[in-house]
């Protein structure tokens, strides 16, 4: 079992490095993975898909603190969800209801009581560690939470036809799921359109293309080159399905 | 215990992992954590500053590795520090100076024996991490140092008016504790104004504050938004306590 | 023993945790170092001679991941190297190459069957790191693999007279070993030369120098600022040494 973590902290601020000394203080010598620590900052939303599309290849038994959390310091709850026999902690501000709404089990807690000396801005360090080292540590459920019916704050399940991730290669992630998608359609993202490809290899130098990714959503991509430099994307732009290209010239 | 890492390697070059194959050899399964290696490259005294600030978090015990090294190669000690319990190794040039003198109880020692194959440019890699290996693992002090009466050199101790880290949401920390800072003060930073508020959470969009931080500093931020960019603050600012804002317009 | 990773993934985005948690599965509480994670992506002969330049400060019996694998879902084999005592697993595509020419022992196994659930383009998560977790718990070599005689692609084993990795510093690693080079010449790179010197230390601000980094190669410089962001350095450009400052100038 390992403590993952899903935040909008930063890959290379300074912020990680203290929560991990409260994990190793609580839960010493359990691993710490950083799944993704460059979340849309600010955006519950598209951090909802990105973290529902990771959490399939998170085995079960690990321990996920996920935080992005603009309202930080103001009213909102604090919970512990347990999904498919994976736990995820963080506030229950949407962020954790797209992984609760395609779990087959969910169970959840709220925070009750809170640690002295809990900084305005860093729930993360002065909150969320401690829960989910007691949860690594099998200290858990224990009396600073409460079971409750569920999350309070849901957003609607379905795909989020939007650009939600930017990759330091420039493709673009979507919210949406490549399982169901027609390969003979195109995506448009602004002005640009993509047809379907399987991966780099199979098209020309510059070509802009639409893709399953490793995390099964569709990506934008141009081959060889940033589609984000190229098309000017950024996380949030909508996304479409349109039939453009002329069928007849596909393999 | 942890060895913990604090320097301006950056959080995405290629240097830390060197840092942690020599930490692994000497050290084995002893945790790292990096808590920051983006302290602003070549500026000792904002990193001592930021130094300050963030050891303040870090448990009795552990060992930090604290480079910001721009005369490596040339002369300067390196040194050992212990201070409050906690353990630092690093270069003899200021930067370790402001946590000392803010410490009840401090020991110093000289480093006086160097490894073999010390390159001109990485004493991270070739000099620190070994120390501090060692420092870890009880075999110290040893035959390679030396105990001296303190630092060699020590920056000015007060507060330090300027601004000293940016951070990827686009705010920005000052070298200024908050604990006595008055918060009907404005802080001017270049031309931009800032009212106090407690979080963001309490301010409207697009509006610039200044906050007392999660590190205890005074820091300064728009809501909603990047102050860096806006502002187009930088390490090195000056800043500045104004009373600017009309006071009857505060609830 | 740790697991190492040299790869293009990004050391901010979001695969290298997918990776961590490969290998957590397959190799439990085996140390896992980053050791380089923005090789120049898609360039496969600039890695080449970082990563033989970087596993000179690799301890024998380490296992490496490098990945660098523009071709990914298409025809190219994987591989596992031993040469020297180290392990490198990974594409056949060149990457590993020059690590294996300038070895004195080496011994190459192909992979010869598959993880079911391959994706299509991230096989360091869903190949590589599941053949490292193998070696790095001796449980190689298995019935996947099948020893063959060598790399099937080899890169020019020479010096590469070109820029090769740009650090966060602004400065500029070239694919040149310092061992050899003559401290009497400059290098030119693109309109700039840059005269020899120690260490930064030696130099007055502004200068424009070359030097043996901590690498062991040539690298080029700005003192006190960013060369990349002055000259407009990319990686890919290439270098050539010339005599052009008068020597009776030096000391």
């Amino acid at each position: 079992m390992a403590l993952l973590l899903f935040t909008d902290f930063g890959a290379s601020d300074l912020y990680l490095g203290q929560v991990e000394l409260v994990l190793d203080r609580y839960a010493p010598g359990v691993r710490v993975v950083h799944l993704c620590n460059e979340a849309p900052a600010f955006d519950v939303r598209a951090s909802a898909h990105l973290l529902a599309a990771l959490v399939r290849y998170v085995p079960r038994g690990h321990v996920l603190i996920a935080v992005v959390d603009p309202g930080v310091g103001t009213e909102r709850n604090a919970v512990v969800l347990r999904a498919d026999g994976r736990w995820l902690v963080g506030p229950d501000n949407g962020l954790l209801s797209i992984v609760a709404a395609r779990s087959a089990t969910r169970q959840v807690w709220r925070v009750v009581s809170f640690p002295a000396g809990l900084s305005a801005s860093f729930h993360g360090r002065d909150l969320f560690a401690s829960v989910a080292a007691a949860v690594a540590t099998d200290d858990f459920p224990n009396d600073t939470v409460r079971e409750t019916d569920g999350l309070a704050v849901r957003l609607a399940d379905e795909d989020l036809a939007r650009v939600i991730y930017l990759d330091h290669y420039g493709n673009a992630m979507t919210g949406l799921r490549a399982e169901s998608a027609d390969r003979a359609l195109d995506l448009r993202v602004n002005d640009a359109v993509f047809r379907h490809a399987r991966v780099f290899g199979e098209v020309p130098p510059e070509a802009a293309f639409w893709y399953e990714n490793s995390l099964g959503l569709v990506e934008v991509a141009v081959s060889g080159a940033s589609a984000v430099e190229r098309l000017g994307l950024r996380v949030g732009d909508a996304v479409e399905w349109v039939r453009e290209h002329p069928r007849a010239t596909l393999a």
